[in-house]
């Protein structure tokens, strides 16, 4: 059978791409002889073809046709036959499952014939009429869209007619009565009669499962989760057995597992004289498994044993459903149930206790975005919360503190020992000191790769950004937002994690992994107690991080610029620092420094300027060295333009114009204008920036790179076993690197003999152009690593800045479907993703010992990782924050794709 | 032999490369049997190894031996030998000629022995002095490096000693007590004593020519001509023979046709009695040749026999070098001679006619360059000019006019019948209308890729740019320049071939040629009257520029953005419209409707400034389809961000903040500072422009494509055959363009139901982008053409803007070596050229009937445009004032090779 329809018996658990995952499931539990109900799926590929062409295929109508007539002569009962009348329930099922979707028609088959038949057959002349009038409005609410509080609105008179409040308490001939009305409100709204014949029910049901795939909601929620939009989703149509039908039915679900914590065990609720959507709907309080098997020993030791069989069929906890039709057991789905992060964990390393499956397996169960949530603390989901606004969830964490509106203040309020939430419009690098000092970051403005976002998840500091609701008013000190007004000093609570922004004080829980990953796991043990949930937590978390650390091929360094980041880095095991930013070092008190560098006239004042940053620059690089001793770190050359130490343009503008019409002008505000105005650009991204810089002003990098030298020899001087690598951006052509690097070796040559030390300081290049890919071979020339710098290299393939699109289209551009994610988040594997390949292969042909790693966001995310193992690098490098995730993902993909990658484990 | 050392007999012409170009001529003159006086030629390869290692390589010097011994075994006669001693002369000679490498020593061989040897042979012993004064003088000062002045200081005491003013009135006791000064100033001022061995002579003379290819000058030369800086040079060693041995000797120079204006017939000039360096000194009036076949009949004939055996076997224009000794006839040098533009044409037919070449060899004895300087006019070469500054030659041609300092003025002054040059700091998209009014532009600062530079190249405007001696006031309307002061009115003059600025009229000659081109060829011979060199050279370009466009497979089509262009265009025999830019239709009285675009707060009031533009644009487009008729019209959708169309944000911030601080601040500009607040992005080039301006947009795009199809609709109702295709700019992603062609699609579709017409109007993309051409297999899929957007392309490849880093650093970068030509000029083959080959390979994989084109700056770049031939593309598009320029680029393309490229002539 190749069509498009497939009974349950002809499909198994691995073509969900066809049969949708709850058919395949379906297919498998029916090829495991536990008791499915008969039935059928019609493929994903008969959805594909009616969304393509608008109509139902004719072969689809003849396999339907045939498969009923297979489902009638297997059951021995007919669809809308008088007698013991067939019935079925059509769900949708598509490969992953989505809200927003068609659920479910149950009771097809029924009309004003065989409501007498199902009366009849289940001896009980009110379920059949109630089921009649469950269809009508399960029909006529999903497949024909009339308005479902007509129906309910009937039901409720219908009961405050009788003086009832329950819906069993309507007799037969109430809900007979009801039937009448629903068929004419069918009538009325849809301007057609309820269709009596059970072929048409059910060929509607199945188109309007198929339409339900483009419903607002099902597609927003693939856009959001990124599944593809041209998949489509299959149909099952089941026949239908009955949990309503008196004391000795009911329905249920169960998992094999606790979900929410990951202990073993047989976790459910049950419902008995019920149908599925009765539990759903919560109508009565459900029984737990406990009661069901007082109830019925042997329905609930069928179900125990199907449970059994499917975990170990499954290798994995498992989400069932099931129905008790008068004391037989039927399965109704299945599938592989969804877990929080910490049961994830649990129950892998369970499972290879229980030797069904391996470690490498165990490692595929869990992932960097389960790991990163167990990373942070949480609010305590008991507290008393009054939610202020919804932002975007830039940087994972809980924090509390008192609002404040800039740098100063921050920095100012964290001396005196307060807790600090820092509330911008948006961020810019001028906020740094204030955001290092906060605890929390929000911005009203931005997206998950602005400023304040990038620089938040760098330090690991909670933040939520563009919450669009709260207005801030920085000159009054305070922000609106839901109706409340927040001063400076009042405080807030935001969750990084959810993007949510709480007024007031909220208990927040602190997270033993984190605790794990930064002390060790005896520390960790030490201080859960005797919480033995927590213990089996942090174990399970060390059993998979050791073995993704001892499988995975790629390096994971951090990007560190302080020795403080690099201290952090180091105890989350990083095993080097792939990045540090020198730019960092010329913010706060020396930016006066690069301003006189800036405003030099003479090359004598230039000078000066340097040898004045030298000391600083060779204390900075020495105690980072320190830090990271025995280990590689990787000095990025400075990269942005210089006038990005300087005050912006048009706020200097208006000062001095200002000043002027009062005839107070400021002559170092004129200067500073003036040079301003000359180093002005049009698109600073595309200016005079990393070795452009270099190479048009000289003795910045000779004293970036003396710097490095001096602090290396120093380090060797006092015993140390310092790493450094000199990394320069921005190369575009291998001539700019040829001369940087001569200079770096003169300069490295020097400070040896000053020092009477030899120096092995490695030269390289960030790979960040698309013209440093296309031409990597010769930059492979005079380049001893590649690092590239995915941030970069995104803006300049795509032609769009991160700065200026993000806010403008990328919402847009979503919702149009052009992008799935931002590129900025997951490496764009086609274009930029294409470059890399080609600078990897191509830079190694010339140099195979070449090293390659990625530095910036990239770097810590999880699909980018696996795409960077495939690509061959040696490691990537990420916030420290993000260096355990690095490591577990590293290690997912090697387990995923073992044979790629052509470097061997350096 | 395939040693460093070749005799003149073992080379040949095409041997430049190893021989140097002198060397290859030398030897390929000795092979057919002229009279060369022997010699041999030292590699570019023993320079090289020289230069890399600062060693001469021991096997040169046994190869030098050898073959100094084979000359003196020829010739019979020794180095230093005290009877009739061998001399040689040294000189250097690369592939490139080149200025400031070390030209010539002669005499070597002569010391205080051989001296004596050489008086004896020669009969003369003045002679004899006088050559040993010569070659301790030149060497001194090119060997050793000895100040040129202190031997000629002493040359001329001696004569004012003697109370004469002429060397030749010195007697053989005065040069002999010359020498001995010379020789004490060599000791003086080397510390050595002048080397009396000839073989350390010529081992010095051959080290310093190999260390002269590197004197600044000559770098620099290099640099300016695109000579790679590894090539080295060859040293060639002759044996003298001598021009200055009294009256039946001589030396001179000649041409096989007249280089400067092409007329056939012997041109040169003859001294007697004098070596090479005195012809070039200028000490004596030159004879002419027909002189010189008066005064010695035989010589002449023998001569003239030469120039006819060089001409026909080089098959073009020879330059001779030779000498006359004691009556008989030596060939020191031969080489294509360089030729003006003019006479490069004409002596490309002349050859032809006389069956000496094909019309594909003429088309390639020709470049558009050489074109280009003949379709502008040119100052009249013996006006008096007073020059003011020198900048950067931005768009060639010759503009005399008052100048003005702002748009305004230029158009005011226009339209009172004026020529005005704009002169400007820079410019931008608001000096538009003051360009289109001006006969030439001025700036102060910019590259040649500047926005000055590039309108006014596209305008075919005589532009100057970076003329940075000139300081302007615009407040005060005047400029300042080599200490003259320029005020509003005064006539300046500006080249646009040369970059010089000039103060007042100079007078202007028209170009018979671009009257040529624009009226065809029999008005452009009625024009010239009786002047038959005129009609000459307009008959050569014509029939080159015909046999050009019969063998080219690559179209040529122009950017032109109005009908006047397009008219302009056409004359010019483009072939189609490649780029018309929509956006400059927004300019001017438009721009207030943009401004209502921005500003609008509803929809409906977008939609209203809309439908205003629509009749507007409409009608745009109805008048260049009309002149495009029959013609491809290629319209590009509006590509720049919208707030260009907006006031400067900081002089609008200065405005509004002192308006407020008189507390008058303007509602209007409130609302559009706001909105320029709100629009402002970090970087525009990589912002919210092209197609995702036209997905954000909504109306937009709409508005442009209906105006299109009812243009076409227009005028196919009115009889005529439009082929607008409409393209789509900044495309990263297919799913972009799939967005606008179904947008595109249904307009066009709707329109012509409208129109009651069918419409077929291709829809097609920019490929402007890496990620574009990274998958451009997938954007072919729904685009109907490419066309390359350079420019921009060039911009991302690089990760810079042309805005930002001309001035900026490409000067530095030139300097460095890292740029030998600004990738904005030239295509970059090596990065953005290899992007280029990947888009069309891809696409055309695709769909192979995909038309692929160029369009922007490089289009008309000679270089760029054999490297689109190369890479197979369809058409290039360019300026029209470049057309003619790009269609004979495109024929020399095809001749040099025309296997390449795989489409068919489209």
């Amino acid at each position: 059978m190749a069509g498009y329809v497939y009974d349950f018996s002809a499909g198994n658990k691995d073509m969900k791409d066809l049969l949708g995952g709850k058919g395949a499931n379906l297919a498998e539990m029916t090829n495991l002889g536990l008791p499915v109900p008969p039935g059928f799926t019609i493929t994903t590929e008969a959805c594909r073809s009616y969304l393509a062409s608008g109509d139902v295929p004719p072969e689809l109508r003849v396999e339907v046709t045939m498969a009923v007539r297979r489902l009638e002569d297997a059951l021995g009962r007919r669809l809308g036959d008088f007698h013991e009348p067939l019935l079925v329930s059509v769900r949708s099922g598509a490969k992953f499952s989505m809200p927003g979707m068609m659920d479910t028609v149950l009771n097809i088959g029924l009309n004003d014939a065989s409501v007498q038949g199902l009366a009849q057959y289940s001896d009980d002349e009110r379920f059949a009429w109630d089921s009649y009038r469950r269809l009508i409005q399960m029909f006529g609410k999903t497949v024909l869209g009339i308005d479902g509080d007509l129906f309910a609105d009937a039901l409720d008179k219908a009961k405050a007619a009788r003086g009832v409040t329950s819906d069993v308490d309507l007799s037969a001939s109430d809900l007979q009565t009801l039937v009448a009305q629903f068929k004419a409100i069918v009538l009325d709204v849809s301007g057609r009669e309820f269709p009596q014949h059970p072929r048409e029910q059910l060929d509607l049901a199945i188109v309007s499962v198929f339409e339900s795939w483009n419903t607002d909601r099902a597609k927003m929620y693939r856009r959001r989760e990124r599944i593809p939009n041209d998949l489509g989703t299959a149909v099952n149509v089941m026949s239908m057995v009955f949990g309503n039908l008196g004391a000795t039915s009911g329905t249920g679900v169960c998992f094999t597992r606790d979900p929410s914590t990951g202990v073993a065990g047989v976790y459910g609720d049950y419902l008995s004289n019920a149908q599925g959507e009765d539990v759903v709907a919560g109508i009565r309080n459900t029984l737990t498994l406990a009661d069901f098997e007082e109830l019925d020993p042997a329905a609930y030791a069928d179900l125990t044993l199907a449970m059994r069989r499917l975990e170990t069929h499954y290798r994995d906890l498992c989400d069932i459903e099931f129905t008790v039709e008068r004391g037989k057991l039927w399965m109704l789905q299945t599938r592989v149930g969804k877990r929080t992060a910490a049961a994830a964990f649990r129950i892998a390393t369970q499972l290879v206790d229980e030797h069904l499956i391996t470690m490498d397996e165990a490692l595929e169960r869990v992932t960097g975005a389960q790991l990163s949530k167990l990373m942070f603390p949480q609010f305590d989901f008991r507290s008393e919360k009054v939610l202020l606004a919804n932002g975007m969830a830039a940087s994972p964490g809980a924090a509390v503190g008192a609002a404040v509106f800039d740098s100063v203040t921050a920095q100012k309020w964290k001396a005196e020992g307060k807790d600090v939430i820092l509330v911008r419009r948006e961020t810019n690098p001028d906020d740094l000191g204030g955001m290092i000092a906060s605890v929390g970051v929000l911005t009203s403005r931005g997206g998950k790769t602005s400023h304040a976002a990038v620089v938040a998840r760098g330090m690991g500091t909670t933040c939520v950004v563009g919450a669009d609701d709260i207005v801030v008013n920085a000159v009054e000190r305070v922000f609106t937002a839901g109706g409340h007004m927040v001063a400076e000093g009042d405080t807030i609570a935001i969750d990084g994690s959810t993007g949510e922004v709480f007024l007031g004080d909220v208990a927040v829980v602190p997270s033993p992994v984190a605790h794990y990953l930064e002390h060790g796991l005896e520390a960790a043990i030490d201080a859960a107690g005797d919480d033995s949930e927590i213990i089996d937590l942090v174990e399970a978390v060390d059993r998979i991080l050791t073995h993704a650390d001892s499988v995975r091929r790629l390096h994971v360094h951090a990007n560190a610029d302080t020795a403080e980041d690099a201290r952090r880095a180091r105890s989350l095991n990083a095993q080097g620092i792939g990045l540090c930013r020198t730019e960092h070092m010329f913010l706060g008190d020396r930016r006066v420094m690069i301003e006189r560098v800036i405003l030099a006239v003479e090359p004598a004042e230039k000078q000066a300027a340097f040898d004045a940053l030298l000391p600083l620059q060779r204390a900075d690089f020495t105690e980072l060295l320190e830090v990271m001793d025995g280990l590689p770190t990787t000095i990025r050359l400075i990269d942005p333009p210089l006038h990005e130490f300087l005050p912006d343009h048009t706020d200097l503008a208006v000062k001095v114009a200002l000043a002027q019409a009062r005839g107070e002008a400021d002559e170092h505000d004129l200067a500073l204008l003036a040079a301003v105005q000359r180093m002005r650009e049009a698109n600073p991204m595309l200016g005079l920036r990393g070795v452009r810089l270099g190479l048009v002003i000289p003795g910045l990098f000779a004293l970036q790179i003396r710097a490095v030298a001096e602090a290396v020899a120093a380090r060797l001087l006092a015993g140390g076993d310092p790493h450094a690598e000199i990394m320069v951006p921005l190369v575009a052509s291998v001539m700019e690197l040829h001369l940087v690097r001569d200079q770096a070796l003169e300069i490295i040559r020097e400070v040896g003999e000053e020092a009477g030390v030899t120096l092995h300081i490695p030269v390289g290049t960030m790979i960040e152009l698309p013209r440093a890919c296309l031409t990597a071979d010769r930059i492979a020339e005079a380049a001893e690593f590649f690092s590239f710098g995915t941030n970069d290299l995104t803006q300049t393939t795509w032609g769009f800045s991160r700065d200026d699109v993000e806010g403008a289209f990328f919402d847009e551009y979503t919702s149009l479907g052009v992008l799935a994610v931002s590129p900025f988040e997951s490496v764009d594997t086609r274009g930029v993703g294409r470059l890399i390949r080609i600078a990897v292969e191509e830079g190694r042909k010339v140099r195979p010992e070449l090293m390659i790693g990625v530095c910036g966001e990239h770097g810590g995310d999880p699909e980018s990782i696996h795409f960077f193992h495939e690509a061959g690098l040696d490691y990537v490098s990420c916030s420290p924050f993000r260096v355990p995730i690095a490591r577990l993902e590293a290690g997912r993909a090697q387990v995923a794709a073992p044979g790629l990658g052509s470097g061997d484990s350096r």
